[in-house]
């Protein structure tokens, strides 16, 4: 494979204690891919020759982000759902199960079509690495092929068979618990890494959550946890004591949450877009981080709660709505989300690192959040290979 | 010239009478555009022929948004000052005066690349029509030469020598104001369409509003007007009083000042993307529109209080934080902006309109705030002529 090397970068992120800052960055840098690793990174002036060169012309370069919470396999639309949610307007759907029954009826075809159109989509706006939940299936064979359909895009597939009690098992969320955790679990384990489980009022409680997540954990998934999304709850507590890589959402959280995030290895991963779309209130990252919780962004893209994939927009509402520095945002949608998929491959640019890199039409990662909602993509490379 | 059909647009968004809605929807439409106008509307399965042939596939099409309120011809990078702004951290930034300063440095070739790029960035976001205001330079020879560069790239250009006093007539706005009325106004006129003052506490009073836009309007600029941004104020009133086309900001208003603007011509712009980038509280849409005032969303895109050039984040913002209804906010970023152009030609697509027609890789227009800060565009067409 030919090397590439990118000189004449304004500021390139490192994430590594090499650099300059909290985001290690080098000014005046350069960096060299090669084998789809990172070879070098250092002054622009010592650049090594390479096969191939490109110059960033004052541009910024930054490690991909790293989107570890998504829900891009599914069916149907729910923008006029949207509508009348934001408009105060009653709409008679189903929220999740809308979507439960448009997945199912789906061919493999049309799910495969439109997650493939939404990883590129996330791929183009700099997302080189992105998780996919299953959820919208339900059965053992459709949750299977929903995680079949998404390892064809990543390889972090996560098993969420606990999203709600499908209709067929209203009033039975006993029986449900037990598929998933028996035949379901069988079908999908061989296509995830990872098994989450929705702890909230109205989805699973805690006991069910412990049970789902061991047995996943026994047929070697590892766990995560959607918690504190609309209230305080256990999901937290249990996340940390099964080693959950990350909780994801924690917008409602005790003072014993936060501390026993803080004394862990689990990541809060912020979905803030959601709070955009659902005018539910933010989570509070300063708490999170001023009390030593490793915090990541994701954007949880799904049909229903929010439909961006934007990690750009993530890191502008993490600035603007929940006062993270813009140094804490792009940490946190970068090295943050790597943490939060136990990958230490990705969400830095230290040599040996992957080559997942993101440039930008800007001189400095600031404007990801100084310029929101506008397109600031130059140049993104994956495993070193330049994105069309 | 050639002339040009879409066939298969899922909902074509007219902005007139004859569709259904409040945007005069048409499903299963079809446009033609010919010699830069747009020549026929109507169902696809009875479009026309036409030289080139384009196929939405299912792709919705609305009038090309209308950027009505801008300030890109400018010098220097003030994103350190916003990221210290957003962190609460003091910073030794001298606000608008800082911009000027480098403004005044800086080529022609320097301030004419970069308004060129970001109106070029407009437009692949969908504005097709572009304001641009003056207001950096505050010198008569900076001002017109502002106003010439903007010319350039827009007819509607803006003399706004009234944006602050500068540095060299501090304690002597008396002498300030003779200027802009006299030999910057006389140098500036030329060049510009519309004149506004910036009618706020620490910029312009009403009595020194009064007599610019009098002035202006003397020598042929039609009034507009920057008031109610950080507090209630005179502007809004005189706005009215003197015909303004539009009023700009509008966040604290008066109930007098609401009834002005429901009994006139003078539309309300309002700019979500700066409350968006200062934590400012956003103005209340529904207000104004519950009380029959004409309602414009604009980017304000400007270096210093927010610089984000996307419309379809404003109409994201006016539907989650201005509860705009999306059909409002879509129609406030095209004919909105268009009323307070006071362009006809603009803003809606009935046959004669020019052919300034946005293409979305979306079903329906609800997408633009369902899908918050994802770029969306599929095609661009201005005068008829498809943009690169």
């Amino acid at each position: 494979m030919t090397a590439t090397v990118i000189t004449g970068i304004s500021v390139l992120v490192t994430n590594t204690p090499g650099g300059d800052g909290p985001l290690g960055e080098v000014t005046d840098a350069a960096l060299v891919m090669e084998d789809g690793r990172v070879a070098w990174t250092g002054p622009s002036a010592s650049a090594p020759a390479a096969d191939e060169h490109v110059d960033a012309a004052g541009r910024c370069v930054l490690p991909g982000f790293v989107d570890s919470h998504s829900h891009v396999v599914f069916a149907g639309d729910r923008s006029r759902e949207f509508a009348a949610r934001m408009a105060g307007r009653p709409y008679a759907a189903g929220g999740i199960r809308t979507t439960v029954a448009a997945t199912r009826e789906a061919s493999d075809e049309v799910l495969r079509a439109t997650a493939a159109r939404l990883v590129a989509e996330m791929h183009a706006q700099g997302s080189t690495t992105v998780e996919i939940k299953s959820g919208y299936g339900l059965t053992p064979a459709d949750e299977a092929r929903t995680l079949r359909i998404a390892g064809e895009l990543t390889p972090e597939t996560t098993f969420l068979g606990a999203h709600v009690v499908p209709p067929e098992f209203d009033g039975d969320a006993r029986g449900y618990v037990d598929l998933v955790c028996g035949e379901m679990l069988r079908a999908c384990a061989p296509y995830a890494r990872w098994a989450d489980v929705f702890c909230e009022r109205g989805a699973f409680d805690g006991e069910q959550t412990r049970e789902i997540l061991t047995a996943a954990a026994a047929a070697g998934l590892t766990p995560r946890v959607h918690a504190g999304q609309l209230g305080e709850g256990p999901g937290v507590r249990i996340g940390v004591e099964l080693g959950a890589a990350s909780v994801d959402h924690c917008t409602f959280l005790t003072d014993a949450d936060v501390a026993a995030l803080a004394g862990s290895e689990t990541v809060a991963t912020l979905l803030p877009t959601i709070e955009f779309s659902t005018r539910q209130p933010y989570p509070d990252a300063r708490r999170l981080i001023d009390a030593g919780v490793t915090v990541a962004l994701a954007t949880d893209c799904n049909p229903g709660s929010g439909y961006s994939s934007s990690m750009a927009l993530a890191i502008a509402l993490g600035v603007r709505e929940m006062r993270m520095t813009t140094e804490e945002a792009v940490r946190a949608a970068t090295l943050g989300g790597a943490r939060a998929l136990r990958r230490d491959d990705v969400g830095h640019l230290a040599p040996g690192a992957r080559a997942d890199v993101l440039m930008l039409d800007a001189p400095n990662p600031i404007y990801l959040a100084y310029r929101p909602g506008v397109p600031q993509v130059s140049a993104v490379w994956k495993d070193g290979h330049r994105l069309p």
